[in-house]
């Protein structure tokens, strides 16, 4: 049970973790901080959480557990504001889609606050966004990856650990770069593909024309192109050398199977596509 | 209203054609055609057919229609096969996904038969195939795309978009080559892109591993790299031309944006993936 959380951005993470918590009776006070004067409304209105605040320092005041739920590039600014009214042993925790970025932010900026700070990410989330999309079982039966410091002290893991078990979620504990290795190829890679796509068809001509051609499988694949394209601007940089260097590695694996279309290389088409085919349907049904 | 109906290659295609025709009472027999003992007996046993032959001349006698249901790489054969026993005036079509390579086949192969040879293909499908994942509402509210050739007799054309309106589809009509572009964008390219991103998984370490920080949309993009590698060979070797050009548009865009990941280029990636985002709400909702 956590006293008073205090939620640092109400959008659909930020909104939801705060349903969540206070459905499951986990939390006694939820206190947002938010900068836009819309959210704040609509996170009071929506009945997200029970006090608001513009002020970081009033928001922050006598909070047991703190989270970040801000785009990534307000992270390390929001540390570095939020160091001094932090009281020593607050346990800090961010939900970001990247973690070795936000790591090296929080060491730089949170001082011997660096002890309390757990990072996570919870794989949940929609192509909505803001207060009015959050929704109490965004995260039940979902992932949340932690990536615990050398840093950190047991206990903050813990409290974070359980704060997420208490919403439904399952906990999973890793180093940030393997987090960010594999988010690069489960999460960051589609994602830049199914933009890719996208606006390569919208240079073919008329993307109404073109895209009454297109099948279920197509809504499916481009589902991602429709997320927001400010966060995932964030998230590519963040990430940079992880995707990057799959990008490469991706482009390559296009050059072969371009090649093997070329050369009608029939059995090396089928190679590729039988070794992805069986190990999707080894995890997924549909 | 077909009086007697021809169905070559009784799989998901063939099977549900069949079955939405029966329940619609659009046709007065169907007489399917298939060379694998398993399928004739499912097909008979799923009433998806009331006869099944395994000569090819038997199943053609007498027909109105014929309906072309096989992989694209067994077509050739088929259409040469046919000519002999073909009555002249009987309408055929196919339901292949690539369509200059089809006509190419029947112009070398019908001989004067091309003029009753209008090319369609049904923009429907699933990651299941066989007779016994056919379902009668498969082409319901679905497109199915007619290229019909400059030798073809009005009177065919009619029959043809007669017989998917009353399955419940909507009839386009574009030339062969149009539509092998737009769908080398729609469907070739977006089936191999999961294809080489499944597979390219495969190789960063345990599947099960890296499965597990998936999350919704990941499933969503994979999901047709769960379809059939030989279909899938096949309408990629099938559509050569239009594919390898895109796939090589689809790599410089890559460039593109890894281009802009490594300069942090901000405004390049919001840019691109704005209109990407746009261009996809424009068309769907979720």
């Amino acid at each position: 049970m956590i006293r008073r959380l205090c939620i640092l951005g109400i959008g659909l993470i930020g909104g939801s973790l705060a349903l969540a918590l206070k459905q499951s009776g986990g939390v006694g006070e939820i206190v947002g901080y938010e900068q836009d004067s819309v959210r704040r409304s609509k996170a009071l209105a929506l009945g997200i959480v029970d006090r608001i605040e513009s002020s970081l320092e009033e928001a922050l005041k006598d909070a047991d557990v703190v989270v970040l739920a801000v785009p990534l590039s307000a992270m390390e600014v929001l540390f570095q504001e939020m160091a001094s009214s932090l009281k020593l042993g607050t346990v800090v925790t961010d939900v970001g889609s990247v973690k070795d970025s936000v790591v090296t932010a929080a060491r730089a900026r949170l001082g011997d606050n660096i002890t309390y700070f757990v990072p996570g990410h919870p794989i949940a989330g929609a192509e909505k966004n803001g207060p009015e999309a959050a929704t109490a079982d965004l995260f039940f039966l979902h992932k949340v990856i932690l990536t615990p410091l050398s840093e950190n002290c047991a206990s903050a893991v813990k409290v974070v650990r359980a704060m997420w078990r208490q919403v439904g979620a399952e906990v999973i504990e890793t180093s940030a770069s393997y987090h960010d290795k594999m988010l690069a190829g489960t999460s960051h890679l589609p994602h830049v593909l199914a933009y890719a796509l996208v606006d390569l068809l919208t240079n073919l001509g008329e993307t109404q024309e073109i895209f009454q051609f297109a099948a279920g499988g197509f809504r499916d694949f481009s589902r991602t192109a429709s997320s927001d394209p400010i966060v995932w601007r964030d998230i590519c940089l963040a990430n940079r050398e992880p995707l990057l260097d799959l990008l490469e590695q991706f482009r390559a694996e296009l050059h072969r199977i371009s090649e093997a279309i070329l050369y009608s290389d029939e059995a090396k088409l089928v190679e590729i596509f039988t070794r992805a085919k069986a190990a999707r349907d080894a995890h997924y049904k549909v």
